[in-house]
């Protein structure tokens, strides 16, 4: 069943991206906590758009308020009404892309944190990831007598929790976390406590910051700087913390595994002012350029960015190469995502509205485009077609990340694989699709040396996950393979 | 936890009034049910203003769809697009007022038909009614591992309907509705049946009606008139019916018990075009003004009704008593229920945004003012002021029901018991209070009369449920006993 | 050109009447001026219901602020910030239905009252009425390089006023007003005055009306009464009054001239509980509806209004002939007018979203339906449907009017003269076009009767304007001659 | 008077830049034309985000079109159901920021185009630039009888053109044009036209393109690369051309003057991808970057702009140097202008909300931050405070243009003088304020030969307008003169 489905928000001008699901934000002990969360889930705008939403613990009325809205931050949470109706000094908060269940049609009852009364009390979650295991656990519970109220993964772990017979909420959430596969970093919230969890694995990131008094939980450090907080370090992959105003409790209720941290949030998902695992986004992109440049030099007389993702690994690619940086193609900086059900000649003006190429620059010049990530190719085309009408020699793609032959199962929305321009060609075939003079892509062990594993990918043991370019999925999708949705080829 | 709360749609102008809380249409087998739900609600506006709700079954993508909207019918549901999300030949709905715990704060989520997804299918289910073990109900589910969704009595009845083992919805209800206690009027719809169902003793009404191969279930017959449905039977107190294509299957799946319609029905909640009993609802309130006519005359110049629902009881005052009838006070009729947070000098205004008097016709004259009922008296005292103020030379209250002296628990909204005013005085005080030369109500027995029970209550075993008149309450409020919110005293 | 044309407010459930296009009010010293503004214009609402407008002065910082908004008052101005912006202890304010040039497009500019600023200050107009010469007043202004903002008569006024070399507003006005033909009733207000006026005829009602030392100037009494100020008496025909702190002075800039009062708004237009010319609306129509029982008496068992409209009449056909007063159609209290783009079944339904038949009291019966006019005869057609359909026996229209046939020029929405049904048919033709068993209209000597001018119409020169009756239009529609829209027959 | 005031779009967190008020797009002879001017509109947005709208000319019905909207150009003119109400195959448009008279109001009638009806047909004005004398004009034509809708200047335009009695558009234009002095560059457009002219000294831009057999007018060049339109000329200082489906033909109405482009053209207002006099707009900030690092060299780790303005001029910087080019200041690409009155604890996040620092990247290093321009400094002090608080070593701020000492009255925001950092300090002083290791703007004969002059600034007569800088006013200010809101004093 659908609830009164809503304006396709991703729209038809959506870039040609993977999309990260979501972000999370909290905070403990801070006078009028929703005004952080707002803050904090501003800056982790780019990791869902279509909705937030922000629980707060008012402990005047002894009670959880609720706040959810489709739309950007910006336009909703920052308001003094809005606010107001969010009292208290814990918070939590989710920004959400969409589901698979529900591409593009964001109902209100999806957009987390999702809230359960139980009996101890109550409860909001946030959860970035995605379980591989959901379909299964559901089918379960409902036969139980569980009604699901969503489309969304994460409620599986509430009624997990509500058939646990332990007595608080964190055992709850621990048992109902071991039934659980898939990745996961986790905020949650009860009167008293913030809770932090992520996979055994640690597929998704998340963060433990602090001001003062003030205890955060982030997905990213650039949300810990935007409300001053200090970055204490990060939550360890299978650890749970259990924050109150007392300080912070650190647990590891999962068996013992290896960490697979996601690459492609060193390539793209991560905002370039994030730190993860001790280096800063920025720097890890702009060392994918320089591993470009050695892995694939050419001639050429500039070296441009795909505007604005690219524009780190084109430094690096330009630096390396000595071959000068130039904005070559402009970004118009009022393309929001909102060109909703355009007229159709708007709508065939695609690439168009957002990007234009700066003729004078570009007219007879070899130019080198530096683009993040090739995902169907159907932007990479307009963007190439526009550098060629405004009379580019050649043109030379050079790509940031190895090509994306697979999809993601741990919380990002990946077209099917057929969509993947990679799955279906080979370098040189793409080369030949684009219609570009070179296209070259970085190696797995350029990027992961560019990602501070200087000695490269191991074979043995991959240091990240990185299923999305090598097919080596670390935690089984169970579900898309019993549906048949997902078929595993030996990794290349 | 509340959700958004939103604007008091209630407001400061809200009538002195006892308020129905729901209203309840479906169809099976017709073009487009939706919207023949919308026109049904729009008829059934009366029982509940706040917000509306349809879900409908499209048998094209095995689905159900749902739109729930705060606001009038006619504002909502009644646009292309809106039907457009709801395809399907059945189809059913839901007009709210509020709900005890969240008065004038209707969530989105509290809008019925709730919907949920059985291991066996969907189902959707709509509510007219109350529960009186609801809370013992809930805190019984909770610590099994129900989640809750909402503040809504109808809640646990679908989750008594998920822990149940039958193996086909119907069962599976009727093991729900045996558990529950108090007074509902519930239509459910599955895939291919559409349900009807009253609670032993009968408490809200419930019609079926048929328009060619089409049936319908509606709170009253004049939501059947609007579709131009032919008017087939009352469900029976007891009854469950089920709807398929091949037409109606009655059950009685409850002890038996005798009937306890509401009398409020016929003195101010349904709508006078409606017929109850086989009696209009009109003819029940004339025949209320002739029966006071007769208990508490009087010497006047002129009948005139307080707008608009003491009208058919001033008609009959008016015969019986060879006084002339005339329209003393005009009633607005722009004025909504959304003169939403006015500014203080409107606010004040009270009464006089919605009514005026006719100022050359009262001058100088005795008034015998007839209304349905007074609840806080608040309003009647302002009105008394109004027609004083207008040169009026003797006004006199008649009221067509008996002093409202015990609150409802089976489906209406009324105020704490301390607020009613005839619970804290005699009628003589009552007219002291409201400053008027004479104030009468009308017998239990005279009621009772007009109402078809030609021989008056009897007193053994009343013929409607009068609880609020009487304190005779034919189902035991159990959580309200349980809580200490009641203490039953004998009847008066 | 047009600019953003909006929905279509009237919408094709608006019912079969003539309109009234403007309702209008201001109020001079009084503290919060636009909140009595507010008040007045909820009162004046039936006058004017697709748009309001309001300008306040505000001495504080010398400048007039003006509201303009589509939908009711009551939807827009009781609201404290819109109130907010309209700071004063001065304002004058504008109900509007809509323009011939414009019908159902109601664009922002076209909503008065009107502002300018000239030389020696501002000036605020909100006009009732029409004018029969603005066609060729606008044309000449144009012709002068004035320039146009709207589609409205009431800018010709201000450009005259422009135009003029007078030093002050009032006698700028006059110069205007002199150069004007038609029907007005104009509120005005300067920095320190309040300014009303009427055409010489007195087409349209100005009242003048006192609270303390706030004065107040109003289309209907009813208005005053809201605001609980005192009637003093009508603004006369030809007079100017103008209103400062220090009292009323009055005016006659005009030549001489017989009154012509609208006898419509005792039909239809005005609310039952203002007064006009010392008599009581409502009065006037139960009087109509004794003439029409002693005109054309009928045996039946009720009498039933068409309702709201024809309520006071049915009273007085009742009363007259004894035959019961009854409720046989009952009026849905929650249709507004705001049915917009429904979808096409639920258009279909036309009236009966509206009014439904109390078929239990009609069945079998012999009906007299008392409504106030007959303007396409569309409505009335389907009332006598949804009657017969409910098995009355016999129905006998009889109409509250004479028969609707010409066209109104001075500030009424009429139909065009080939769409009335009278301008069509004979009485005889009429009833049987509507297949009622009889169909009378009252005459128009006993209409006068009713409305107090106990010897009938005078032949000679009638004592109101009932130039949609009678065709004898006492100011001579220029622009439409002109145009050759209109052709004058003798009057009948 | 002010109509409805709107929310302050500009908001607490709107740029510290001066604000070009106007952009214009036009076309004539294409098939839906509105969307074409939609599209140039949106590639214009950066020269006004408050308010955009349309007018089109419908050939079928005769008549002209008009939709205006306060927001960005991509949430109004890009639906459907919007282009639908502007059928036709010419249009034209206008973006716009604000006016001196109602800063951060913008009501709908101040929204261009404005749209007149003269004896002779309609004409819609869209006008980019400030009138010098439009107090003086105003003034007249109010005593002539003109009645003023607007604040704006180019309404004074098209009063002159109403009081011309020349018989055709096009020479009324001129008659018009040659009584007011200031900065115009117009698009108008009648039923059969449509008309370019930029005043004599060609302060703002206007460019002619062409796509098959329709024309285009636009502020920049960037606007006709978006809709495919080849760029085909400037329209010259003291041009008017007039297009018709036959082609264009040019007149010089004006006394023949100097050109006086405006150089901040090239410093900020201009999209860095649209092409003046020949030279890219890019290119001429790429340079400005390079004269900076001649003028003022430092030796630092890092070359990092306030982005985005700052980019193109960093880029040059860097090179010029051989300082590494890096991003060390990141930009929220979801901060729009639209944090509408924030809580307090928002809105005192200031530009964090916008910005952060690559602490990474950052930390313990010396860094050239390079900006556009300085105005009040707000942000300049807060950017300083944020790269500190990183851990920067050493900051030196260079600005790529010279210091912003004047007001500007040829249609651009400026504060007051008195808020100008540089009207009240010196370079030293400013470093001093900001509290940074060094401050250095370029000179305005570096600026001069970045933007093409290669012998630098011509102190006899200058080849651009710089009266920001030199306080050298090509056009008289006579309006600010005669209001005393301006004295001038030698230029520096």
């Amino acid at each position: 069943m659908s609830d009164s489905p809503l304006a396709d928000y991703a729209g038809p001008f959506d870039d040609d991206k993977l999309r990260e699901e979501c972000g999370v934000f909290g905070v403990l002990g801070a006078h009028d906590a929703a005004n952080f969360v707002a803050l904090g889930l501003h800056a982790l705008q780019h990791r869902g758009q279509e909705a937030a939403g922000v629980v707060a613990y008012d402990p005047v009325e002894s009670r959880f308020n609720s706040v959810r809205r489709l739309g950007y931050v910006r336009d909703n949470f920052t308001k003094p009404e809005v606010i107001a109706m969010l009292p208290g000094s814990s918070a939590i908060g989710h920004n959400r892309y969409s589901t698979a269940g529900n591409k593009g049609h964001t109902a209100i009852r999806d957009v987390q944190p999702l809230y359960v009364e139980f009996a101890m009390g109550g409860c909001a979650i946030a959860h970035n990831g995605n379980l591989t295991n959901a379909d299964a656990l559901r089918e379960e519970l409902i036969t139980g007598g569980s009604i699901f109220q969503s489309s969304s993964d994460t409620e599986c772990i509430v009624h997990l929790m509500a058939k646990s017979i332990q007595k608080d909420i964190p055992e709850r959430m621990k048992d109902a976390l071991r039934r659980v596969e898939g990745a996961f970093s986790i905020i949650a919230m009860t009167r008293t406590k913030m809770i932090g969890v992520r996979d055994p694995l640690g597929v998704r990131p998340l963060m433990l910051g602090k001001l003062n008094d003030s205890w955060f939980l982030a997905s990213e450090t650039c949300a810990l700087d935007i409300v001053g907080a200090e970055f204490v370090r990060e939550v360890e992959p299978g650890e749970m913390v259990i924050i109150t105003k007392d300080g912070v409790k650190s647990e590891h209720p999962f068996r013992k595994d290896v960490s697979k941290f996601c690459v492609f949030e060193y390539v793209y998902f991560s905002r370039p002012d994030s730190m993860i695992g001790g280096m800063s986004v920025y720097e890890a992109r702009r060392r994918i350029g320089v591993e470009l440049a050695k892995e694939a030099p050419i001639e050429a007389d500039y070296v441009c960015p795909v505007p604005d993702s690219g524009t780190p690994a084109a430094i690096g690619y330009a630096q390396q190469s000595g071959i000068p940086f130039a904005m070559g193609i402009i970004r118009n900086s009022y393309m929001g995502r909102t060109f909703i059900e355009p007229s159709d000649q708007i709508r065939n003006m695609g690439v168009r509205l957002k990007l234009n190429v700066n003729r004078a620059l570009i007219e007879g010049k070899r130019v080198v485009l530096v683009d993040d990530s090739v995902v169907r190719g159907t932007t990479s085309r307009k963007i190439k077609e526009m550098v060629l009408d405004a009379g580019a020699k050649e043109v030379h793609f050079r790509i940031a990340s190895p090509p994306t032959m697979w999809s993601c199962f741990y919380g990002v929305d990946t077209p099917e694989r057929s969509k993947l321009l990679a799955h279906n060609m080979t370098e040189d075939e793409m080369a030949d699709y684009l219609q570009v003079d070179s296209l070259k892509f970085v190696s797995l062990d350029g990027l992961y040396r560019a990602c501070g594993k200087d000695e490269g990918r191991n074979k043995a043991c991959a240091q990240f996950c990185d299923a999305c370019f090598s097919g080596d999925y670390p935690i089984p999708p169970s579900d898309q393979m019993a549906s048949g949705r997902l078929k595993l080829e030996p990794a290349e």
